[in-house]
């Protein structure tokens, strides 16, 4: 097979924030397959590649045609934003490879790693996720509600940061709310709370409260949410997590 | 106070993963403070161009150093590695801003995001970070080691796929071996373990063992270990975590 496949980030929007590699790749390739919103991104597209949109929710389906159309002998680039491998394309390509046509282990395929959401949410405010730390995923459409939960306990017993991914949706109002109300059985009420919209756009917004405060109404599918550790705190207008304990 | 301080991370190394927007930061800066290492992947550096390089375990008096001369009116970037809010300079830099000057409190700051390790190592093998994860530093230089156990425990018994940066160094040289003895009281021998050293460089180097099998000794402080779920699993030559339970 000479096809190959490149999944690649776009980072979390600004163009500045997708790096040369990707940008390389993006330009290389003759077809693009992606969510119409990161192809978007995407710009200039050189002349003869062909766009191959389509919704966010059919991650397995574009999956399968991207592999399809190496297979065929093209230059694909499998198109996320942010970071491939976190929450986006990446999995849902090796998903497809696992159940699809053997013939497909044989094409090149490689990933090229981005800037993920939860860097540019933290970027925005300080340094929140200075001490160890989570990313969980509030989307229940591929694991149960109680995975979620034992996840999210865990990790607040354990005091990590942690970075909530895919707070809402029109689909999932109501996840956020839950993991919130879950939270405040664990950790203190004076807990900071991050709701970073639009993270390393030119139309971020930060909303910083306290968990006992925090509205998860506020927060929609372009949100990320940190729930800070015990030490995570302010200094002057920023908030960070000191590597260590408190001192 | 008319100085700023911009803190960034120069990726895993090659250059083509370094962002645009870091690289602008770079060239802007009439003073770079950072570890040598970091601070000789910029290049070029302009003329007129300042730089103040020191020793890797320095951190807080680096930070104090690049306070002190934004105060005195300077452009100064901070350089780290990989993500400057993952495990790198700039928690560092609010802890020096917290227990500094209250004039630095005016200062112009603002961190730009960067592709951290886990992001890079995770590329060089498909794509392990599929699921939630975690991300721990194995360093007890800031905080007990039974506070990293006691980490590695949740993590283990909630299922999340776990980073583990700064696995070991000269100083260090037992940690990883207790990590990978405490995690196999709680996961299953066959559990995929990556030992991946100098992810997102030329000399990329990867084990992929299981944690029944994992052997410390071949880390160093170049080295992210990824420690798979229960779902981590290898399809042809690569290496997934899928985004769901296994189908």
């Amino acid at each position: 097979m000479t096809g190959s496949l490149v999944i690649v980030g776009t980072g979390p929007g600004k163009p500045e924030l997708m790096t040369p590699a990707t940008r390389a790749a993006l330009a290389q390739a003759t077809d693009l397959v992606g969510y119409g919103l990161y192809l978007d991104r995407v710009i200039p597209m050189r002349d003869g590649q062909c766009r191959h949109a389509s919704d966010n929710r059919v991650e397995l389906e574009r999956a399968r045609q991207a592999l399809t159309l190496a297979a065929e002998g093209r230059t694909v680039a499998v198109v996320s934003g942010g970071d491939p491998g976190v929450f986006a394309m990446a999995a849902a390509v090796f998903e497809a490879l696992e159940s699809g046509d053997p013939a497909w282990r044989m094409l090149d395929i490689r990933v090229e790693p981005g800037v993920t959401a939860m860097l540019a949410a933290a970027a925005e405010v300080g340094a929140p996720l200075g001490g160890d730390f989570c990313a969980i995923s509030l989307s229940d459409n591929l694991k149960s509600w109680a995975t979620i939960e034992r996840r999210l306990k865990a990790a607040a017993e354990a005091d990590f940061v942690i970075a909530l991914y895919n707070p809402a949706s029109k689909a999932r109002p109501h996840q956020l709310g839950d993991a919130f109300a879950l939270l405040r059985t664990v950790k203190e009420a004076e807990t900071l709370v991050l709701l970073v919209r639009a993270a390393g756009t030119s139309e971020a917004q930060v909303i910083a409260t306290t968990l006992a405060e925090a509205d998860a109404t506020q927060a929609d599918m372009r949100t990320l949410v940190i729930v800070g550790a015990s030490t995570t705190r302010r200094v002057g207008r920023w908030i960070y997590t000191p590597r260590g304990a408190r001192p």
